[in-house]
């Protein structure tokens, strides 16, 4: 039976539940892949805490470079997350001839091209699956079964504490804050939950995904981000009205010759299935110009889900072992970019609902239509939320498709207008769902 | 440059559409795998019928052994359908050491355990993603990505046709009739839709699911088959009201220690995801015990979209042939079976949706009930539809869980009242959906 030594580097949440899923499976895994996955050493600064599993003594170790230099190590799984002191171990590790699993998104997003550039060098594997959706193929799919299509579009729910809150709030009419500390006390939210809600541990993810589908790596400062933070519950009730679920999206597609990558909170009409990913769930939706759409769903988050996206890069890893030239997979995305322009965020195109809180009385609509039309934004339709003369309320509007830069400006005039109160709200929504 | 040569068999629809691939994406995927396809020869009985693709004329044959004796050529693509002579030429092929891509669920399914043996006795690979769903990677998931887990149940929208069909009775309230010639209209039909139709496609494909979840191939005729001919419009709508929808559904679930398996049109709830599957999309939603739910959907059906199946397996077996077992892949779906009984149909518990016609007149409803109650069989709402006084109307049931022989039984009994035209029509719905 042919051996495959793991050094596991992070003895947490993941770890804990790939411990239980190779220990659980060891004869599903035998059988199927031919080989016996043997956790040689697990690396982590804490073995008091205590955890469902139990590790014999000499297999722990709370020096990392215990697993770096064992030549009996064939491949170490990264899960410590961050990008210190995670890139030196993991560029360490390939340097010594192991392989690599990780779920560290915000590593690959940032970090990538020195990982990917040290894994070529040495001429070993990088896996990945877990760092996008957990276990669900999104990766795999990307990498394996779409390659001789090309990607449209992709738009995905990728973020399970942002979109717990989103359903949350709508589906018990409470507010965000009490949404996040509902998703805090449920484990869905981190005590420190603003990479989630601001939506850059969605774009660490979606710069995957624009990597594998595109073949470029660009730099989160690079895209435009925004997250869901000030959404208000009477937005979410107002979209639903109108068929439209308020959804955190990470979004990229072709426009011509360059790319629209962005994330931030978007009104997805009912009748798509990107409407209907809830609580802790995530789901990517490929657009490719081969096999059209393509929608990958299932639990984004949790431990035996990303442990079950670790084990499967293990069982690649198998695959791979097998084979002569030893980077055969890692060749799957690599390739010169298609698109190498992003699209400003000023420059995008799109429907928008717009929020305002005006002063009803007669004269308010004409005034924002106005200022509207002289910025080129026309409108669908306008809704008054109630009745009440003289007092303030909502005035809802959809626009048909405008540039983002026009109604900026647009929106900044008519908050001047005595008329209005409070900074207009505005959300995108999507066109091409 | 390594090469990869390429016997076609078939060159109908899919034919086409994987040589307008590989021509289109050629640099492509020489980029991204190393290796260029090269299709060798095409062998079609009818070369006469105009094509989309040109072809040179040494490449074509109407003798398929001038493929499977071709020493050079390392992979045959079978795509002509239908069990003979598909079967032989795959057999054939595999004796002359050449691997082999197919997308032939009828094949697969009645006679796998043959053409799997083969495939082990020479030590060649099989693969089949274009067999279930098209390009949508669901065997590749259930061969690669989840094999860690073990898998509670599967629910498929696999089958088009029937599915079109469904979504245009409900969105147009047209009749099948009317529904299904217009499916046969817009080529989403064959002229004869009886294997589309009465569920026997779908069948297949999930008798090859079932093999790669729970490792054994059964029969088509141990199975419960119903198709969706006998839907009428009324139900439907009946359904809708009920926040229900009614799919032909692919099932097979763990019940104790024995698997049950059937295709029938089953009533699942909205919020439920297969729910919103229209037209000739395809889902399947895998349930694990590790990482939860899975939903995979797509084109599950069109010539670009099989042919992206059929070239993600030819990536596949490029991967596979730098490896020197050669038969890695293989081995991720063969294993013992974990189940091997199948529960019968007689013995599921279900809720089910009952349709009496009736006459309206005081006394009827109890002695429906009655009748239902004496076989154990519980209601959990009753409608009647109209009021039309000593005439027919409708009397719409949904029931608690109860067995299937019971409900037979009192429909049976029910039928012989007095008050009662037609048969009763039920439908099952879905419980873990």
């Amino acid at each position: 039976m042919k051996k495959i030594n793991i050094g596991l580097v992070g003895f947490g949440t993941v770890g804990v539940g790939l411990l239980k899923i190779l220990r659980e499976r060891k004869s599903l895994i035998k059988e199927k892949t031919g080989f016996e996955f043997v956790v040689k050493r697990v690396c982590d600064k804490d073995f008091i805490t205590r955890r469902p599993v139990k590790l014999d003594r000499y297999i722990k170790t709370k020096n990392v470079n215990d697993i770096i230099n064992d030549p009996e190590i064939d491949v170490v799984v990264e899960l410590i997350g961050g990008i210190n002191p995670a890139k030196d171990i993991i560029i360490n590790s390939l340097s010594k001839k192991k392989h690599v699993v990780t779920a560290n998104k915000a590593l690959l997003a940032q970090e990538g091209k020195d990982i990917f550039k040290a894994a070529r060098h040495y001429k070993r594997n990088i896996y990945f699956e877990a760092s996008v959706g957990a276990g669900i193929p999104i990766i795999k799919t990307l990498r394996e079964s779409i390659i001789a299509n090309k990607v449209e579009g992709i738009f995905g729910v990728i973020n399970g504490t942002s979109n717990f809150v989103l359903t949350r709030m709508s589906e018990l009419g409470c507010s965000f804050n009490n949404a996040l500390l509902d998703a805090k006390k449920k484990g869905f939210a981190e005590r420190n939950p603003s990479l989630d809600i601001e939506g850059i541990d969605s774009a660490h993810k979606l710069l995957i995904l624009v990597y594998l589908a595109f073949g470029k790596l660009f730099k989160l400062e690079d895209i435009y981000i925004e997250g869901i933070s000030k959404i208000s519950l009477s937005d979410i009730k107002f979209a639903e009205e109108m068929n439209l679920v308020i959804k955190l999206l990470a979004i990229a597609k072709k426009e011509g010759k360059a790319l629209d990558v962005r994330v931030h909170p978007t009104m997805v009409p009912k009748e798509n299935m990107l409407s209907s990913v809830n609580g802790i769930f995530n789901a990517v939706y490929i657009n490719t110009d081969m096999m059209g759409d393509l929608l990958l769903y299932g639990q984004g988050a949790g431990q035996l889900s990303a442990a079950s996206g670790v084990a499967s890069d293990l069982i690649d890893l198998a695959r791979d072992l097998q084979s002569s030239s030893n980077t055969f997979s890692e060749k799957l995305f690599l390739r010169k970019p298609e698109l190498e322009k992003l699209v400003k965020i000023a420059d995008i195109q799109s429907k928008y609902y717009i929020r305002f809180m005006a002063i009803d009385k007669p004269g308010v609509l004409a005034r924002i239509a106005g200022v509207l039309g002289k910025f080129g934004i026309s409108i669908s339709s306008v809704t008054q939320k109630g009745r009440r003369r003289a007092k303030i309320v909502p005035i809802i509007m959809l626009t048909h498709e405008s540039k983002e830069k026009n109604l900026r400006l647009a929106l900044e005039k008519i908050y001047k207008l005595a008329v209005i109160r409070d900074y207009p709200v505005a959300i995108r929504i999507e066109k091409e769902l």
